[in-house]
């Protein structure tokens, strides 16, 4: 069960409105990568966790303060968008070049839809869904994916950072890009624990090592052309797992044999020559 | 530009029939974390790549393996739906439990679209989408990713593997189960590779460390009421990244002001104080 | 089964084209609250409606004119892009500011993909999506979300009417919100008369009060800190209902235990305690 | 800023696991009517809440109450799915019947991709998506559409309330439904208590009554032929706001000229007359 | 504008009902070729053609019949329905196998969402959307995708006449067969005829092949090592449209030169040697 | 499996960048009648060809030809964006309306999710999805509908050809729109070699012509009050197919019966006069 306070985790207010902003700052809250991803990603992640403890607890709390994240950007967009010309006609258009560009890079939902408000969706107003999160049970692939979100997410909001000068702006992405910091750094923490703690391997997951074919659990396959694939240190040598050993297959040769289909089903009327004359008797019997 | 054999990188023959598990088998076509996934996956990112040379070559080696990959999955689920009972009725259905059962297990699609093959959806019928996959340009985030997808790959691979018993397909599996572990191995590898170049550190991207509010860059705040997230290594002592220090704060506080939303736009019909007063008149106007 | 004659409810005629308005035009054919939405949402009611008579025959009448709504709009759109400056290279946008601001305002798809027409799309380019509508089969939810949708409808014709001085297309959008008020009369009477016939009660479904828990089936949770929460009229005295009593908790405290998940089956791969060791083994058996 | 506690709102036990039930009950976690639906919703509806007052806070009250019961519900499947029969092969299968229809009843990806945990999506497996959710800034328009959410969803509680005779989980949707219960009639007390605040009117919104076509704002058109529609009250008599008159039209005729479209644009290259030639001189010019 | 009749195009009444089949007869409304596309589609190429006259007269024929059988189908999966099994236990469930398989092969949504009606999306439960229609403005275009719609749909609806043996269901499906057979037809004369008329030729659109590169306009890329490509009546002579020549090459090359990537902007992050020793004094200043 | 050349099929050199036609391009990339979709609907094609010969080889020729096509278009994109204004300020906006009218026409995702690079969506930012394609495993079927996305993606290039004067740009698109010149014309071959060969008839599936209702397989049905619909070739004389005949149908009439529902579950809970009294005992209950 969940409680809330109306006071925000860290201040969110413009110095100035920004409406062609507030379309950008989209990406932080409904995109693949924003905070909305991480809020569902890790409450599922809580409560799909099979081991009480450190590890589910953690998880818990970053979910909790990611729903705050989604709140600030919230809060933010809709003050970026005070005042935003949302019912400029053409003729005020044509008579403001500056004023029609800031148009044009509008979010028009912004207004028309959410007078005024964010919306729960990215910079091209393209809907957030319930596939861009992955809560699978086992905490190292679910990890894996925590630091690459926040990777990624931190990424996009120095991104946005760069994109504004705004005092306001920047101060509350002075925080968020904090905390995607220590959110990284916290996950690749709990993956090196994870594996002091004998949970989980490096390769995920611990299991059927001996029933893969090992043969080929080591190669790379050169099947571009460029030549400097053969050069990084997966190329030869021991894997990163410490118990298999890379090696670059040059001129690698298909295993299998040609990618025949099966037999049609007649009643699913597939083309084959198997149905050769049977368009003649189709006609034939029709006329 | 790309060529084409029609041999199978592996070979992909069930020794029977099995139409149930022809539907589980999409998932690793056209599912959020399929092969279809890394394929796209990894071509962006190849033509994104910034710096010509091993990075860029590696990422193409694997992408265009990543094509043969769906190919031999879609093989393989049309060879599982040879003879599948595309065309029981009712009266079939009512006769043989068992084949009631199967028929219940399939995905309508693959008989009535596809006509006994695969389609480009997922084991729930949802349609692969472009927004699965990402290409930063930036590449320690995308090998995040990279190996984040490979590990939820090949756990979604092991669990099928324990689905079947075919020799066949479990054949084909444990090579796919071979190759998600030498790409997780090889992604971890870059991951390395990129900060001994000097071109990444451990936490993306490698900028704005100075601008961001570094009082907030290593704090945990216990937002659940769980008592153990306080116990792991993430809780104290040095971050990952060498430079950062973890602290746990027992009793967070918000650091913002209250979630206010700014004055409404009257054109816009938000709901407020201001409107006091204005029904009656829209009232009165109207009678 | 239907008939169309070519003539347009009410006249849709633009006195000038305006591209960047034919875009934001687009939210009310193709937006979740578009004429979309409400076309589909009541002939799918109709065909779905249990009762012949009445309800019935006024849900299709009302279906059918929505259909009209959507050609009006569409043939509206089309009007508006007569001249619109689909060509438009990068050297005449360099050479005229407003030129340019009106292409960053458009839909390029009403250009690239329809050749001047309008899209089954939203303002920002989303298509239409059937999970848009409803038809429950229950009336009394039916006719509660047809309010909504005609309220929201209207909203949005509202602020696009604000958007506009173009005498022919406010024309028609004082068409359009002149059919949404009374749209939203009508289905609130007939709400009134779902309830005068003892169809339907105040809350939806008219059932199972006596099997849910009735101690919880008053009661608002106080759960954010905002102090204001109790004193509305829902905070104390009648429902609307008129058989339940309001009541405001100030202090909710959990009914329910902790959110253990439970034992994870190995074949699945969680994380688990129940794991301790495997790693070891799994490795000693590779190597 | 949020927190949270690891209890749940009220218990989510149920006395034997049931994994075909654990897919229907996706429905109310990810389904269009869903708690994820009135969770966003009402997060969004507040943020964007232009009055800070009483009906703030009762919206962001019940939209912190919600996020619970999106963990209920999850907590709930992930119990009904132990022990799930997720490896179950086809030989399996074959032999029993039933145990064949209960795989062929489950949801794959709970097995393959969460591990025996809820995924983010609906019944069918669709994922939730942003656009579900509506928050106007209205809040007259906002109401109506959270009375029509809690109707459906108490709707489907109730439907699925029959689909199950657990005794651990209908005492969880007894409380589901107890909290639909209220929260319809709590959201109808708010509707009933912004018109008594002089805030908004019946019709949403309560502007432009004096620039619609007032002619046609109490007209309903005869457009299907049931006879039965003119016997309601929405065919004559005074509309609910008091203010309209109702009329039913019995042979309504468009008011609007034919819908023709407008000159093409030769670079856009649709059909035309003007085109009459152009073929055989592209052609002429080719050879 | 439109009008309704109660009466159905043709008869829609299965003999007994059928929960599975009614699930797979949602192929035919919201899939990607059934009914609803071709509603749509016709419907926007309607509104969007240049030319008055027999081709737009025809499309809104057409599109007004097809609005038509999407109620038929409804009408029929509702009837399929009466008496679905939708509140069965687990405990019944348990006891009949033949109803287990039922159950599972239904579509939850069906009951859950509809109550016992038709929803709008495919057999899968995925909804339909505006994506999968057309209306490009340009006729031979559009009427290429609507033979193509009507091939496709008349092969579904063939598909789904094996998979059953209801005498009343067969009897709309002969009736659906023939509507597909004259569209398929209609279309292709319609074709025909926009050659005749001078208006299209058989490339689309009639344009640009001065400028376009004339020697790559008739050659087969040997790209795939099967050997029968070049057997084809595309491989050499005369192309269809009378004008280029087939010819097949059996070694090509790429033309271009190596795809590499711009140069990269240094506050978009991109992984670079331009980043060289940028990581050390990131680190640097912030230690 | 498939093998790859750094080398472009063709070259893909702008000779400026151009930010607001990268995000046009787009629609080539990822739009429903872009290069994506043709890559993907040839390959499952291929892979669900029956046939081995002629026909699969050549399918699999162009799929594999037409992933180098998504190549070079991703490559042209990151090379129009090199040095686009993505981190352009209010301030600088407000200072330079022809930038601001760029910064407006700009994908914002090209810069914050793909840090300057394409995505894999159109020009609205909406992802490319597997719904787009289609491999029926009936040849004529899918021919028909690949002349249909030749002739649209021809049109959409011609668009888009017109929309730019860059010679780098144009270049290219001279390249894509020969392509799809002998790509429309090989597949008109094809369905005529289908026919030639007796596999395919004109009208798909080339079966269940006489169990269809041959009486309504050749009448055009005047729905429409538009007069021209009869004068085309389709309202009289022989069918394309050369066995049906056409006629037109001035006055048609319903042929089914008034489109009831059955009757309703009663724990579904539809609105149902068989529901009379019941609330009213509901409510006794409760109170």
């Amino acid at each position: 069960m969940f409680t809330h306070t109306s006071r925000l985790q860290f201040e969110a207010k413009p110095e100035k409105p920004d409406p062609v902003y507030a379309r950008k700052l989209q990406e932080l809250i409904g995109g693949a990568w924003g905070e909305m991803t991480v809020t569902m990603q890790y409450l599922f992640q809580g409560w799909n966790c099979r081991m009480p403890g450190k590890y589910k607890d953690l998880i818990m709390d970053v979910a909790t303060e990611e729903i705050g994240h989604v709140e600030m950007l919230s809060v933010m967009v809709a003050r970026l968008l005070e005042g935003a010309p949302a019912e400029t006609t053409a003729a005020m258009v044509g008579a403001d070049p500056v004023l029609a560009a800031v148009v044009g890079g509008m979010d028009p939902q912004q207004a028309i839809v959410s007078g005024g408000g964010a919306t729960l969706s990215d910079s091209n107003g393209v809907p957030w869904n319930g596939r861009y999160i992955v809560a699978s049970g086992n905490l190292m692939a679910d990890f894996r994916t925590n630091v690459a979100a926040e990777a990624q997410g931190r990424l996009q909001t120095a991104r946005l950072y760069n994109m504004t000068d705004d005092p306001g702006v920047r101060d509350m992405l002075r925080f968020n890009l904090a905390r995607d910091t220590v959110h990284q750094n916290m996950w690749l923490a709990a993956i090196e624990e994870l594996q002091e703690d004998g949970l989980e391997g490096p390769v995920t997951p611990s299991a059927l090592f001996d029933e893969e074919h090992v043969e080929h659990a080591g190669t790379i396959w050169h099947l571009s052309d460029g030549t400097h694939g053969a050069e990084g240190r997966w190329a030869s040598g021991p894997a990163p797992d410490g118990t298999h050993e890379f090696s670059y297959l040059q001129d690698p040769q298909p295993l299998g044999d040609v990618a025949s289909a099966p037999k049609p089903d007649p009643l699913l009327y597939a083309t084959s020559p198997a149905n050769l004359g049977l368009i003649e008797k189709a006609i034939k019997k029709l006329t």
